[in-house]
């Protein structure tokens, strides 16, 4: 009820304690409805609604004005708070054992009817984003707002007290080639010239270690301007953090302080720290992703060695064949729903979907007839199946086996229940590889970065076996969503020579793209190490929401414009003579 | 000392009361001195410097290893702090009455000879901006870029506290042709069209009050592509704040306390609150200016009366005559320097600048014979002269007198060292003037922005003489400098209609322009205000620095590029076919 300025009390605030007392309200009409000659109305504010009755034998006036009064006007209401009989007590809302008769009202503005009702849950997205200003009246998007402010506070709170410095880094910046498409902006000074909008604050917060800042932080505004997918946005904000001389555990753990203390202040959750680890390969074989989901079960379990002898001869040729066991689900999976399945892995590259079902007897299937007794045993001790489950099979290359009983992995657990909603899974991804072999080039790229250290322990193969190298890389993934990743950073030459060679650059390339950062390096840089999270969805996971539009107060759709404002937009002529520009035709 | 991670302390940390324990520091070598067999280092890290002594009798190893040190490698040094001798205290550093003997060193890193040395003085900004990197290891940059941190963090907190919700608005957004000029960004998906870099939050901040948001803040990020001066960069940081359903008063005062906690986290400073307040017509007449350094006196004072019967046709026939007295001043100024204020100020308009010194006798100079007995005596009454004063007149159009003599008096102030740099006068300006009369179009426009409230008394004016409407606005200046201004904003249709018609808009022209925003406003909009504070400048001053580069860690020269990174750079032809662009020949 503090600080609530030219009012008493916020709506949502009135208490039975108030019963008897005076209060002022100010706030939007939700609702109105005349009963037996009196008036009611929701009154709304951000902290939730509150019932105001106007009655002839409190004030006529006040009732007169109510009487014009419709959904959305916004109101000055003076009365007094009164109980409600017990029978009307409204339960939904925070104020539902009171009500306001209201003894005077000023109609501060008036409004026309709105497209949608605040409170109607049946509105298409495109009209919610087109009046995105009475879409975040719902008290659904405005617990998410509180709820990211909340979540950003105490983040910025707990890295002040472990004496990071928020530092501001440019947003007009240079072009670089690797990554993401960048967002350019054409500089009306330098003809010709481009500024780039940052896709991460990288290389400036690798020049402030350099510089001896010692811990810094940016709550930063990042942007790709990429084909956009539903959890995409062309900017997006990142929590951006970079430190000197410590080492990966000390960062780890003291990032896992930082998410104990945002799940408890905006959830009220405890979580379990230290949080789990997975090496990266470890991941991809027991999950087939490197963003495992470990609510629930259903593990990718490894049967090539099995099935290799056997009559069944895609299991016998292929390079590796993994199974889920679907627990109980033999009967809820027809002939038909599996076909279907099967067209669901194929865009994962599965040439197909193998399938069995357990029942007391044994197995059947298709592929039932082409195992022997021995492999049948073998397989269900495996797997730990019975009576009831369902196994599902893919035979290929080991990345064609992770990346499409993965992705089938987490479609069951969805589509049959098995995930606990109330849990939130934090899980540390290490040891990634460093290096990514483009077969069709026939060249390496970097995973993370170029400036990724490698692991000491991995340096003996940067000649024979490149791709054997981990990098002291390390994602941070929650319910199967990666909300981060980092990195120890190279401050050797050595190691940076070697990292740019394996990557195919000539030292003249090299300083092309990375010039001041090269240079910066030599002038004494310590070592280094961060990470950044993406607020975006760590407030969308908070929240409970599945679409980051959700979070985002003005966001853009699917192909980045904004149906609020109509961006992007044309722009006058003279404006692009200014910047010495014209559109192709 | 808490949370040195990766060592025991950090360097500026080691006090009297660690004499005999075992420490391990981390830190770059500030300056290395031999002296009699034994090795002296400098180390820093960003909370300051400790003296490290090598010395054969602890460790011949890490002497050997020291030899070969140089300033800015970067060391890992364990050693052992003994207490210095009292005739080799430093009491220019915090760790002055102690030294710590190493008996291990590790060279983490090397460095080569740094394009300058990081505690040199004498160094061109613009080799400075180069090495940005090495520029922030100076320790009065270091500090400046805490004291930012430190402001940022108070005013969140003071802001949270208050129970504003921070919330993020779009980088790209839409071009309004109304003030500065906008940064585009071509859109790749829309042909031809273009987001803009937002020049501040403003029409999202007040669509956000239309959601019932009720309390908003951001430091926000606003981009003005103008021509530069030395206080301004293309890119610059802005707290910016919404408020639904508080006055004007209410507002105010809420900023005074944010300011006041402002100004004891940072400085330790109790500054009173109110803060004095001036109307905008009261800063013109006494300080020429709308934001006053009420740090010193010498206040315009008006003659016109005084002067209009003098045989000085000049003062005569002026619509306004304004003089200074520069008390005790007539012997620091000859002829020539007099002709020299003269130049400096034409560019304001002044045709000329008068001057009379005052001495025993009474009054000389080249207008003295001008003036009557009466005439002076008066002159001196009122200006409150004595003997050894210069007094300088400028008559002129009213504009012209205020920014000539305003911009003069500020000057001199300086030049005579009139000003006490410890204090901090903040000072609010109200009642702004609506509307700006533009001579050559003939138009009127908004003084702040066609949102702002007028006056309720004032509305009477807007038929008859629009030019004396004044608005709901206010500015903060401090010591000089506006920080920041806010306006209670229009949000009824009548008033709203009433300005756009002022300003020469067409009902369709108003559309075309706000359409979102006037859309909004029919659904239901609040009385909301607002103001916004520029962070650079407010940090500038704090830090008591004259140049906004030094309180932004990356900025850009004054021709809106960076030398450090060379951005804005040239974009391949891919970039920019797929933006459908071409650059003009």
């Amino acid at each position: 009820m503090s600080n609530a300025y030219g009012r008493t009390h916020y709506c949502g605030e009135v208490r039975e304690t108030n019963v008897g007392e005076k209060v002022q309200l100010k706030g939007w009409v939700q609702k109105r409805r005349d009963l037996g000659g009196l008036i009611f109305l929701d009154l709304r504010d951000r902290t939730g609604l509150v019932q105001v009755v106007f009655n002839p034998e409190v004030s006529k006036e006040a009732l007169e004005i109510a009487e014009t009064i419709r959904s959305e006007f916004v109101l000055d209401i003076k009365g007094e708070v009164f109980a409600r009989d017990e029978k009307t007590y409204n339960e939904k809302i925070s104020t539902g054992k009171i009500e306001v008769h209201a003894d005077e009202v000023t109609i501060l503005n008036k409004a026309k009817t709105t497209p949608f009702l605040v409170d109607d849950e049946d509105v298409s997205e495109e009209l919610r984003l087109k009046y995105r200003y009475i879409d975040l009246r719902r008290s659904e998007m405005q617990e998410t707002f509180k709820l990211r402010h909340r979540v950003t506070k105490t983040i910025r709170d707990f890295l002040d007290e472990e004496t990071f410095l928020e530092v501001e880094t440019p947003m007009l910046t240079k072009s670089t080639p690797e990554g993401a498409r960048d967002y350019l902006v054409p500089s009306r000074v330098h003809d010709g010239k481009f500024y780039a909008l940052p896709q991460s604050p990288q290389l400036f917060k690798q020049l402030l270690m350099v510089s001896g800042f010692d811990r810094y932080y940016q709550i930063a505004r990042c942007f790709r301007d990429e084909d956009l997918r539903a959890d995409r946005q062309p900017e997006f904000t990142q929590v951006d953090i970079e430190t000197s001389f410590m080492d990966q555990e000390q960062l780890l753990s003291m990032m896992e302080r930082m998410m104990a203390s945002v799940m408890s202040v905006s959830k009220g959750i405890d979580i379990t720290t230290p949080f789990p680890r997975m090496t990266y390969d470890e991941a991809m074989a027991r999950y087939g992703s490197d963003k495992p989901d470990t609510r629930f079960e259903m593990e990718l379990v490894d049967v090539t060695e099995i099935v290799k002898d056997s009559n069944f001869k895609v299991f016998a040729s292929a390079q590796q064949v993994k199974a889920i066991n679907v627990k109980g689900a033999a009967d809820n999976y027809s002939r038909k729903d599996i076909d279907k399945l099967t067209e669901f892995v194929k865009p994962y590259g599965a040439k197909g979907l193998a399938w069995l079902k357990v029942d007391a007897e044994g197995i059947s299937g298709p592929i039932a007839k082409f195992f022997s007794e021995e492999e049948i045993a073998a397989l269900q001790q495996t797997l730990g199946s019975e009576a009831g489950d369902l196994l599902l099979f893919v035979a290929d290359a080991k990345n064609v086996v992770a990346s499409s009983l993965g992705a089938l992995r987490v479609k069951l657990g969805k589509e049959l229940d098995l995930i606990d909603q109330t849990k939130f899974n934090f899980l540390w991804v290490t040891d990634w590889p460093l290096l990514e072999f483009d077969p069709e080039s026939g060249r390496y790229s970097a995973a993370h970065h170029p400036f990724t250290m490698p692991l000491r322990d991995d340096l003996k193969y940067f000649d024979e076996s490149p791709e054997k190298i981990r990098a002291e890389a390390y994602d941070l993934v929650l319910n199967g969503y990666e909300l981060g990743g980092g990195s120890l950073r190279i401050y050797e030459r050595d190691i940076q020579e070697k990292m740019f060679k394996m990557l195919g650059f000539s030292e003249e390339e090299a300083r092309e793209q990375f010039g001041f950062l090269l240079d910066a390096f030599e002038y004494g840089t310590p070592p280094h190490a961060g990470i950044a999270f993406g607020l975006d969805r760590l407030v969308m996971i908070l929240a409970g929401r599945t679409n980051l539009r959700d979070t985002i107060a003005f966001p853009k759709t699917a192909n980045a414009s904004c149906l609020l404002t109509e961006a992007p937009g044309e722009v006058s002529t003279d404006q692009l003579l200014d910047l010495n520009l014209q559109v192709r035709l």
